[in-house]
């Protein structure tokens, strides 16, 4: 899994960084997981080799506009440029009588399906390696933070211990991995588990929307190996990050430090910071949270396969 | 009066050209009116001197997503940098529930006044300097093209002539500005009209949207000072160009031609064409109308004033 941002400012474009966009570059299926689609993210596109027929889903923390305003354009260009596989849509009510109102009134017509599902909290998306979980956050507006667990993978085969017992490669192997026991041309019957290593622990990537600090953020990032978190203001703008329901850097930090959190990366930075400010920003969350970045656009982090725990 | 291309390529955004937007600037009063508004207007922006607050009206010419999808996010942030002048959206029908979805969907709360009108053929907006005239052109849904036509200014006082009649500067020249018939104190009666010069010409600009060639073009065109056309193709795509409602370089400069204008400047160019390819275009355009330009993202062309008609 790797994660890059397409847009980390807060509010308005500004030459130095677009509006809110992150892409979920799920690597194993080649598939990307969109959340958030600020103005102008279909143009930071064009600048990733990021193919926008490989946007499979796209999840909406909430509906002001430098979160949503770029849905319309991408929706349709992701046609143009020849998607023609299925793509969900997924955010708080509201979303889609923009996306219908928006295609309608300009006459798009899409190759692919579309389906648009307003959320509550709770499960939002489940498949065989991944559950996706929203809970909302403390905003102005209905916003939605969400958290992409990868279940747990089966572990690896135990070759090296078949192997002293003599059991050579072969179909036996296949039997020996997906049924409890088996049976062996020459009697011995084997308790499968034994020749299996341990569950392969699934990663987990928390992606939260604009926020003031609030305890679901914490149960979101719970554990995560990522947290990225709003951090529109420094520390000392405690009182107007409060006044606007956003969070500082040092509160960002908070959230990761209690949610026992690996990683936090910090996004939606307002526009009176430069990216010259970034280390003082980095700076005010390593003061609680060690292992902390911040954003720009097109960073990139890999959030690696987690090794087996012997 | 002064043209900055914001927008110039068809269809989707590309690296080389953002999507159409043509801003008008009248440079007597420092207001901006804006042609089409697509996704990255505001971005582009921010890129020249031009003030989201200084736009007044924006004439959007039809509603594919590639001419209207920067609206909402233009309009919230020109609110968010301190727009406090009313200002009038004027576009085909369907327009008015695009930007009031978009706007109450997102929150966006506009510290202005926002006036909507959704236009049809005819005079579509005047005051004592303009008349915007709107007339539909052929393209594959509802489109308007624009003629704005700067009215006649009051020729200026021939002040030698009065001076030569030993009438001094003063009060007295005010009022024969502004009267039809002057008495002066030594009983002599001037005729007003033999003192100042003949009328200023106003200018005329043509904006069209996209659009086959037609000959609601040519009117709009009619001996306009500059003719800002689409050419989505060269010259030997002229099937494609009419299978999918657009124009040919060679169809563009024959408008113009046929309208008698003075300038030609086409937009709208296929991302097929990059901008080492405008020498070609503007070649074909300038076989048949001598006086063209292919446009590029921020190119500018001044409207001067025009010299009296002496």
């Amino acid at each position: 899994m790797e994660i890059v941002f397409l847009g980390t400012g807060a509010g308005m474009p500004a030459k130095q960084r677009n509006v809110t966009s992150i892409a979920l570059k799920i690597l194993s299926k080649g598939a990307i997981w969109l959340f958030d689609c600020g103005e102008g993210t279909q143009h930071q596109l064009l600048h990733t080799s990021l193919k926008p027929r490989k946007i499979e889903k796209i999840f909406i923390t909430h509906l002001h506009g430098d979160h949503i305003f770029g849905l319309p354009g991408l929706l349709g260009s992701r046609s143009f440029l020849g998607g023609e596989e299925p793509l969900t849509v997924y955010g708080p009510p509201g979303i889609r009588s923009f996306i219908e109102t928006s295609l309608s009134v300009s006459s798009t017509r899409l190759k692919y399906d579309l389906s648009v599902v307003e959320i509550g909290e709770g499960t939002v998306y489940e498949d065989d390696q991944f559950i996706v979980e929203a809970k909302r956050l403390d905003h102005a507006v209905l916003t939605f933070g969400y958290r992409i667990v990868e279940k747990d993978q089966p572990g690896t085969l135990l070759v090296d211990k078949l192997m002293a017992l003599g059991i050579q490669p072969g179909p036996i192997y296949k039997r020996i991995k997906s049924e409890p026991t088996v049976r062996l041309d020459d009697g011995r019957v084997l308790d499968c588990s034994e020749f299996i290593g341990p569950p392969k622990k699934g990663r987990i990537v928390a992606i939260l929307g604009d926020t003031r600090p609030c305890e679901n953020g914490v149960a979101l990032a719970k554990d995560a190996d990522l947290v990225i978190h709003e951090a529109t203001f420094e520390k000392k703008a405690e009182s107007l990050a409060a006044e606007y329901f956003h969070s500082t850097t040092r509160q960002a930090a908070e959230i990761a430090k209690k949610a026992n959190a690996k990683a936090l990366c910090l996004t939606h930075i307002s526009s009176r910071y430069e990216l010259k400010d970034n280390p003082l920003l980095e700076r005010e969350a390593k003061e609680i949270f060690p292992n902390s970045t911040v954003a720009k656009d097109f960073k990139k982090i890999l959030i690696p396969v987690k090794k087996d725990r012997h």
